[in-house]
């Protein structure tokens, strides 16, 4: 069977940061067409080149797009069948419901239903057995897949190819984090040049939640968590893009450093499933004393389309039981939009969005 | 008796960012007379005013003055009896240690000597007992005494009110270091513009020995090391100058909330000993959810010669036994000059510059 | 006489960018008493340090104070005579006025009166006559007095002394303008980090209209503009504080480069008026080939008081007819809050706010 | 005739930043092999991949070859044909003219052989007369063309659609360049974060003598200058690429603004000769009130191999006799390697590398 390229899409929060991403992403993909550009009521109308405001280009085929409103009724007349989700939280809650209701399928970016006991929290890359594990859905119910806060999830890229080897007792982490993590317009300049800002609301705790969630394991359609603490400290610095996390692993075991290198390179299990956007690797190992950095890692990620996927680790010392290393993930694309269009490629390849998008 | 203000000093490596900020505290200083001024050859008979990098201001009894060559022995004979180092470490060990036989004392900010039996490594609010208890002075030798590595006075300051009631079992700490601490020319800035550089030569190994021996014990003349582990990730940031700490320190004893609380306002052992650069409290506990930050709380530090001397503790979060916070301190002053100022002031206060200096 | 410093005031708009400047100013103002503060409903009863953003000290004598609500009306019945007013353009016209009329002394950075026939636009040094020049004012009716323009009021500084042996034809100027100009929030980070945004809403036509009412020689009771065009392009760079601005002007005249010098030199106007926060001198020349520059020379002024009220001018080119120079001012202290505390001070000092209150 | 994709090349300078992006540009292209790397004797040896300092990616085609030491002779020996030089100032001069007298073809960035009488100084879209019109070639002596300063190279490129239309009297000039103008390591960090530095060695003059060249024309094989003055006042700010400049002509004529937006949106002089690295257009013209923006607009033009290569302007207004706008390019690319790639381009199409190098 052959890919088609047409399922329908629409982008709701289109004219946020996260929301163009998905624009970058989704302009020329080829499992979903051309996306319906969904934003706020102020800005209906509006041009979507006008609207832009992402240093990278926005594709050519959405230039002369408007933003416009619509309800999830109103995207389910329209033909969408998949909505990628890049509302504020507090906001997505209902419109996601509503969606799903509506038998669309929602990948989001929100927070709002990322600890629902039925709706995946993923990382392909890591907990792809989330997917499917959840218990079968209602009939005419689209699916919803959310995918992590921007912290967790280079965190546990970085963690998964080791977690088995190392069977943790608790993780350490301090980050510093993008100016892109806060969205538009986001951070004043003044708060922030020539600063650090040792508080970002709600992230410790997620970044502790989210985490064991996706380290954990599906037993009769529900996720058992990691039972594993994850104490962050996080900060946001004058950054563009990349969250730099410092990460110490308490450890159970004791493996060679060898053994740990080794699992990291040989991490790659999506390789043979033909996802566009899935970095190959998905962890970049630097051996260089001085990396990973914001600026020379964020856009990790090979093929073409998969920069700014990967997660990059360095500065790797064992010396037991305890593990550090610093990691670096893109956190508007691997934590964020480009997350979800992975997820949603996942969902295609497992023929989940109707068999004749299975790739 | 009386303070004697004239005591005859110098400052060697005064041409550097650390050897600028000793200049602006020794100025005008009670204890000390305005300092001759050593630089390197290349910088020899250059005006001071010239050679000026600082955006603080310069005390004006410096401006006209010119920055000189001299050797130990040329200070000894024009009369100086207190030398303030701000020599690169290598260069450092030698010319400290022929000061200290030809009599002169030496305040240090430079690492070769931190770490040798002898020689005390010093925060006066933590570690006073040093400074006399590592046995007697062969006669005619002058004082050697260092103020420890920037991130390690810092992080000290804040542990020591609450050592004792923590009795840690392990320290766990992440930096955001400023651009100051690497001196001048320093870091490139396409290095570290828009960056963060996970990595600082010498560094982590640094505050692990350093904050081992500062909150160690004397016992026979010899400093017995605290025998904790501190487990450090030290990076930089685009920041000027105030190094911001995430630590982790777990615990063996479960005081209180308050009780910690307690104890790091109650901090003030140098209350009454009248040390014109003791900040009254040497830390300073915020309660706001996003303090400290290095743009505001770098020149913390009570009264006005002070300034920049307090370590600023915030975010305290206590879930035993785990004892989270930030602490924040400008590492070119509290990390620097101002650390062997105030060392120096605390041996003046002890008499060991020569009973007519005791003030 | 003696000076009376008792004069009641009031800070509207105190919850700003500006406000606060005027705080860190009137705090201990030997001519003012500690001012009301007077903010927004949304931050009504805020304290005073709760609401405190500038990294400079909030001066003690206001810590506890409160934000509060006030109408001109209520204003004047608390017994407030003077009015510093940091509202917003737009909000200020209707308060101002409002406060004018009830015989409250407004002293205002706001734009909207700039321009207005019988409201003087003051710059001490540079055109005090426009003080009183203006014509009577109607009995019971308080003054209202502007500052210029953030751009506007640096550029003066610069071109007054030399104005006269120039008389210039035409004045290019292009501005490196710092962030705090645009006020709190203000510019977002992700729009100004690792970039310069070159357009600021309205500055340009500022800059042209109000350095000519400035520059401009009162005759009948009414401002005769210098009729010089002010060519300015305006952009915003990652710079703090302190506007830098390239000027290239155009002269008539051609006198000697050290006349030039010695006309900046010798500028002093109000060097005997006894004014505490004029700095003397106004205009500091530095003849590094590399200032001035924004964070080095933003606070120049002497003495205390007056840091951050001299311009600082460098790397004068004189090549006849074109005369080019590097202007730096303190865009929110000298463009700003202090303009119009240095504004009142004179008023002070020509007996304008009672003849009880003339020092 | 076909195009030969092999005329072999070097890059001498390769460890530098513009050295790195001449191989960023070389690395895969169609005229030229991939080059040999001769870099400093410090750096011999070294893996490129381990020298590489761009956040930009290393082509893969250079990625394990090692940086060499090389003198013309041996560069000629090896076969080489074509040399790119980003030696530094003062060291080009020497090396440039002997690969010349061996009869290599070299293209340079550096400014010493700028001015020289026989030597093109090219930007091809706007003076590519110059490349043949400086009188013949002595036999077996090869070709020596250089590229413009990075300032000049934008300036001229905006200015060259506009300047018969306009006939200029005189151009003033403010820049807001970024740091990678100064190289590695370049302008310390503590110098700029948070500042702005008023002074670049030589710029000003550069600006002025090689606009005038640039835009000269072409009688008996000499270029006769513009005979316009270039006022330039040249300042670094905390941007890692692209240099914006505030532009300021003073006209003779007065066209309307439509024809001078005509003409800036019809110059494409290149169009019709197919080389790879150049834009087209090679001048984009924003109308939005906020652009151009280094951030946003350095890597303008089109097609892919040609990012980096257009001249970005915007803010245009025209108030006869004045016309003021903003230009920005990219100051390593089309003012630095992608210039001098450009002109070998041409200097292939023209069939001056050899004929059967004629594409």
């Amino acid at each position: 069977m052959t890919v088609r390229s047409d399922l329908p899409t629409a982008i709701v929060g289109a004219g946020g940061l996260i929301g163009q991403h998905f624009a970058r992403l989704l302009g020329d993909h080829p499992f979903f067409s051309a996306p319906l550009l969904v934003g706020s009521a102020r800005s209906r109308g509006e041009r979507y080149r006008d609207a832009w405001q992402l240093p990278e280009p926005l594709p050519g085929s959405l230039e002369d797009r408007r933003l416009e409103v619509a309800t999830p009724g109103r995207l389910a007349r329209r033909g969408v069948r998949v909505v990628f989700s890049a509302l504020p939280s507090g906001t997505a809650a209902g419109f996601e419901t509503d969606c799903r209701r509506r038998g669309l399928h929602v990948f989001s970016n929100a927070a709002d239903h990322r600890m629902d006991p039925d709706v995946p929290l993923l990382v392909p890359e890591v907990n792809a057995a989330h997917l499917t594990g959840l218990g079968p859905r209602p009939r005419g119910r689209g699916l919803l897949v959310t995918n992590p806060n921007c912290t967790a999830a280079g965190l546990v890229l970085a963690l998964a190819p080791v977690w088995a080897l190392l069977r943790p007792v608790r993780v350490h982490v301090a980050t510093f984090q993008a100016l892109s993590g806060a969205g538009l317009p986001g951070v004043p300049s003044l708060a922030v040049v020539d600063n650090v800002l040792p508080y970002i609301w709600g992230e410790e705790e997620k970044v502790d939640a989210e985490s064991n969630r996706l380290l954990g394991t599906v037993r009769s359609g529900r996720v058992r968590p990691a039972g594993v603490r994850f104490l962050a400290q996080c900060a946001r610095v004058a950054v563009r893009d990349g969250h730099l996390e410092a990460v110490t692993v308490e450890a159970r075991r004791r493996p060679t450093h060898r053994a740990l290198e080794s699992a990291w390179r040989g991490f790659d299990p999506l390789v043979s499933r033909g996802l566009p956007t899935a970095p190959s690797p998905p962890v970049e190992l630097r051996p260089e004393a001085d990396r990973p950095q914001p600026l020379r890692d964020r856009w990790a990620g090979s093929p073409a389309r998969a920069r700014g996927m990967a997660a990059t680790v360095g500065r790797v010392r064992w010396e037991p039981p305890f593990l550090r290393f610093f990691v670096l993930s893109h956190n508007a694309v691997r934590g964020g939009a480009g997350g979800s269009v992975l997820n949603a490629e996942l969902a295609a390849a497992e023929g989940l969005l109707g068999e004749e998008f299975r790739p």
